[in-house]
Order: C-alpha cells, then sequence, then structure tokens
C-alpha cells in the first residue's frame, strides 16, 4: 500500500509522516489496548488525559515554554481565532496594530471591523502584490496587540525575524509555519495554529496564550469564545476534538524523537527549501514569486513561462506521482508546499521532473 | 485484533461501528487511490468534494429532507450552538421559549443570558429532578423559536413526540439521537448534533437549517460564527473538519446500506432497549432512574442497590469487556448507551453480566 503513495505538496490539509500515518493505522481498531478506536474512547477517560496531557508536555517542551503559557485546543480553525481576538482582547476605545502580508492577515483585519474594533495597519506588503515581508516596523505604544501573519501560503513569503515591539504583545497566526523551527517565544501573547499543514488534520486549532496576557482578557463572553473557558478546563469544558489532538500529540512526538527537536527540523527544512530555489534560481524557466529575502521555507510559489504550460505542468505532475502543485485559486502559478512532513526524497523527485520538463519545453 | 474489541457503552465519544472503523482503516494511508491519507486531501479537491457531497445527501435522503433545507458543519460541538443560535436569530426585544429537561438544556438557556437575551422556559422537568419529558407544553405565539433537547444522555429521558408549537419553528439538539429514528421534519427550523454519539468522532457538528428560517438570521456577524456563511461556502468557508465529515459519511452510508434506513434503525433500536429495559424492570436489583413514558432508547441509566455495588459493578463489567457503564460524574448511578451502533449481541452480554452480577450479590 505505502508504495502507492504520492509525493504530496498540498497547501492544506497537508502530508503527514507516514510513520505516524502508520501508527493511528495499526491502532485504528484497538488504541492502546482499550478495546476501542481513538474516535470511540471517552474525553473523560485516563486513556484520552494521557493523549492530551503528551500533546501539551511535548509542545512545551519543543517550544521551551514555561509555565507561564497555557496550550490549548480550539475548534473552527484560524478564521474562528480572527473572530475570537477581537471579541476577548479589545476593550472600548482601544485599537490594535496589524502587518499586511496578504489574504490572511486581511481576513484578520476584517474581522476586527466586523467587531466595530479599529485595527491600525502599521506595515503593509500590498504595495508589492504581498511578495515581500516588510522591515520598516514601527509599534504603536499603546496598541493592545501586534497582530502577523508568520508565513503566508499563497504568496510564499514568511518572517525571519520578528519585529520589535517594545514589550507590546504580539499575536501571531502561525498555522503554515508552526513547529518547523525554534522560536523566541517570549515576543509572543499568542500563538495559533490551525493543525492541517504542520500538525494534524484539520478541525483542530492550537493556541499557545501567555497566562499574564490571558488575564487582561475580557469576561461575560460566550462560554466557546472565551479563551478563558479553554484555559480553566484543559480544553475539555466540552467534547474536544480529539481524534485531532491524539494525531498533533503523533506529529510532535515524530518532530522530538525522530528528527530531534526543532532545531533539527529548521536545518532539514531549510536544505529542502534550498534544493528546491537553488533548482529555481538557476533556470530561465522557473521564477519565484516572492523576494528572496522572504521566500519562505514551507510555500515555494513559483511561476513557468505562462499559463498554458503551468497547466500541462500540474497535470503532467500528478501523472508523475507529485500531488498539489497549483498555485493557490487566488493567484494561479504553482506552489510547492514542503512542510515538516515532505521528505527529502520528495524534493529530489520534484526537482527532477522539473528539470525534464524544462528540457523537453526549451530544447 | 477485532477480537480485542470490548463493547463499549460509552456517552461520547460513543462506539462507531466496526465495518465503518475497518474501512477507514483499510484506506488510512491511501484514499480512493489518491495516494495520500484522507487526512492529507486538499478540501477543495474533487476527492474531497465527493465526501462532503455523499455525507449531505445520505443526511437529506435518510431524514427526507427536501431542497428547503440545508445540511452544514459547524465545529465546536453542541456547545458551540448554544452560543451561536441567540447570536444569529435573537433580535432586540425579542424572546424565546425553552423546555428545560436537564444539562444540555440548561446550558442552552445559560448561553441565552450571557447575551442578553430572553429565554423563557415554558416547561420543566426540573420539579423530578429531570426524571421526564413535559407532557403540556405551551408556546408563545410571539417566540422567536422554540428550543428543545431532544433526548438527555444524563437522566435518560427522551422525547417520543415533538410538541405542537402553532408554526413556530423548534430548533432541537439531537446529539444524542439524531438518526436513531424518522423525524417529522417540518416541524424543525433547525437541528443540530454534535458527531460524537451517533455520527462520528468528536469535532464535527451536523447544523441541519430550513432555508426560510435562515434568511430571518441576523447579519453583521463575525465570519465563523454567522449560519449564512456556512450555508453560502457549503461549509467551507475556511477548510472544515474533514476526517470528521468523511466519518459521518461512512456512519450514513452504513445506516442507508448495511441497517436499511431509519423506519429499521429506530426498530432495532427500540428491540435493543426493550432487551435491557425488560430484564431491568424484571429485577428487584437494579432501577432504572427515568419515568416509564419517558425512557431514553439511547441512554439506559440504572441505579444498584448502593454505590458500593454500582462501584463494583463498574469495575467487574469493564473486567469482563463492558466499558462505560459509569453515569455521568454529575449523578452517579449506572448508565449504557446504546446508540445506533451498539450491537444486539452487546446487550446480550450486558444482559448475561447484570444477572449474573445480582445473582451473586443476592443469593
Amino acid at each position: 500500500m505505502t508504495d502507492q503513495r504520492i509525493y504530496n505538496f498540498n497547501a492544506g490539509p497537508a502530508a503527514l509522516p507516514l510513520p505516524v500515518l502508520e501508527e493511528i493505522q495499526g491502532e485504528f481498531l484497538n488504541f492502546k489496548n482499550s478495546g476501542m478506536s481513538v474516535t470511540e474512547i471517552s474525553h473523560r477517560s485516563s486513556y484520552f488525559d494521557a493523549v492530551i496531557d503528551e500533546a501539551i508536555v511535548r509542545a512545551k517542551r519543543l517550544l521551551n515554554l514555561g509555565d507561564d503559557y497555557h496550550v490549548l485546543f480550539i475548534q473552527g480553525g484560524a478564521s474562528m481565532q480572527f473572530g475570537m481576538i477581537p471579541m476577548n482582547f479589545m476593550g472600548d476605545g482601544e485599537s490594535a496594530d496589524f502587518i499586511n502580508t496578504g489574504t490572511w492577515s486581511t481576513k484578520a483585519i476584517k474581522e476586527m471591523g466586523i467587531q466595530g474594533k479599529t485595527a491600525n495597519v502599521i506595515a503593509s506588503s500590498e504595495d508589492k502584490n504581498f511578495s515581500y515581508i516588510p522591515k520598516e516596523i514601527r509599534v504603536n505604544t499603546d496598541a493592545r496587540f501586534v497582530h502577523l501573519t508568520s508565513n503566508n501560503t499563497i504568496k510564499g513569503t514568511q518572517f525571519y525575524e520578528f519585529p520589535d515591539t517594545n514589550g507590546v504583545p504580539i499575536i501571531a497566526d502561525m498555522s503554515s509555519d508552526i513547529f518547523s523551527k525554534p522560536l523566541p517565544v517570549e515576543k509572543f501573547g499568542m500563538i495559533y495554529a490551525g493543525a492541517q499543514k504542520n500538525l494534524g488534520p484539520s478541525g483542530c486549532c492550537m493556541v499557545i496564550l501567555r497566562k499574564d496576557f490571558l488575564e487582561t482578557a475580557n469576561e461575560g463572553l460566550p462560554s466557546m469564545l472565551s479563551y478563558k473557558t479553554y484555559a480553566n478546563k484543559n480544553s475539555m469544558y466540552n467534547t474536544p476534538p480529539c481524534f485531532g489532538i491524539y494525531t498533533i500529540g503523533l506529529v510532535l512526538k515524530w518532530i522530538e524523537e525522530e528528527m530531534g527537536g526543532l532545531e533539527k527540523m529548521e536545518a532539514y527544512n531549510i536544505q529542502k527549501a534550498d534544493i528546491l530555489y537553488d533548482f529555481i534560481d538557476g533556470s530561465e524557466f522557473y521564477k519565484t514569486t516572492a523576494e528572496k529575502y522572504s521566500r519562505s521555507l514551507m510555500n515555494v510559489t513559483f511561476r513557468l513561462p505562462d499559463e498554458e504550460l503551468e497547466k500541462e505542468f500540474v497535470l503532467r505532475a500528478t501523472e508523475h506521482g507529485l500531488g498539489g502543485l497549483k498555485g493557490h485559486r487566488s493567484v494561479g502559478g504553482c506552489r510547492a508546499s514542503i512542510y515538516n512532513a515532505a521528505t527529502m526524497e520528495s524534493m529530489y523527485a520534484l526537482v527532477e521532473f522539473m528539470e525534464s520538463f524544462e528540457k523537453e519545453k526549451t530544447s
């Protein structure tokens, strides 16, 4: 069966590590000798306590998070967070700063407006079609927080360094690069990430919240929209997304035990991205779309000489067992999403195919 | 492996049909020859279009829903619905009617209050510790809707008939008995159900909405909290809980193709519940907690002569491969949750064990 698997470059839901998938499959009818599937165990059982505890402990250990941070699991994806953030953290007359690096930042800003909250866009790369990460970032000292999207899946850009905010907490949407490298966690009041790129299946969002920042959150909110509910009940005020949390725990175990932690994960990701960027940079046929100093290690966006060739490229790649290379429907072009689970082998296979396709079309 | 599985009487997450689990396991590394796991396919792919379409078509066919109903998938469980309902459907100066049959109804009422909305409790069984379903129900003609919980998992009660509301739409939380029997759908403006009892894994809530009722919903809400967002985007405004929707589709296929539809499903459920209730009614040792005319076909709640015996009963049952028989932590006692996926075989095994335990303790 496994030899029928393709090289999966989907942007999300995306490839998961094969050993994780095999472990899930192997114990799917009988989880840890419980005689039940992991989808059938009670969230109030010792079986599930061990599952959620392990996911949290591993997340904290990998990111060097102290006891001053909560690790929460919330449903609804990053888009639900766009709504919960203003609800929880904006008071009357307050404003927050936003860095706009594309679609996802724009959506987060829009949800502030829907709730009548003031979002100051203090930096934006809209002038060049979101092809870079702004460098000059000056944070308003009275901002409630600074919001940014650490990696833009659509435009293929990524923050390498996070801005100096003079103590204003950063809230970061890290859906597409969380756990891909070590983080200066002390800069962040909150980090959130939909699972379906670097962490697990869709339907589960990890939210990392600094406790002193959480204490400033608003009261009197609907229970399921208040971060305090999740923090007070260890994400189990009601039934959590158990299968997602379980898978996330296995992925984090794989990062720790198979990949050797986040420093090594980052080195591996750099190595993978370099293979692809080096090849593209050496070619006249393919061109990356992001400016060089802002290029993402997770989503490599590129164009071919024309749209007809791009169409054929994606189609032929699929026939060769290289899937998910079509760019986001809003921008077109091509994109290889190479999250943590993408293998070195898949990079070589992709470059080999790109090389032969170029040769065929240019000779 | 399968012979190591227990008889699973968990209240939720709960037992799923074994053929469904086996199908998931069998194709977990290679979904429909895609070369990817179902957790790795894009929600914008034709693979997933087929998954969500099938789940919706089967839900509509099983419940005889016409084109005047949406079938939506929303994250956050029924508890998120408790918050979304007032947000979407309550206007200034309006009130809604609530029937209070226990914990879940009470929580739904509480969330109305958090948002400053008026919930008129028009019927309640609180006077007898929620051991029955109220019969005399008079709906206020100007109520925005009437809310009820069709089955109470904790107290083991269930509506057999739904009240006559003179056209006021019913909103029903059917988390624990949806698809267990045919429904008079025309009475309902909205039906919602967390998946983890009769439908699939936790993390996915099915919401059935009558289109003309949805048209009356409020505008200007956060995108992920507006039912209109889900209806306009076929539940894919952002990445939906793909694994949950996939599993729900397989469970509905099992109900249609293996169990023969909802009339037969109901007959099977009655037969299963009768085996257990008949045995308990014939015993002096076990006693049900719900009044006879309100007894649930899904959750059979019962007591033994004292708490020590109950503790031993649950422990010994577990050792005999009968899991999940402990009552809800808020009420104690014992409970066998026997949703659609519970087999006839499991009923005989349970009664046999109960009989021998009684014999041992009373002889």
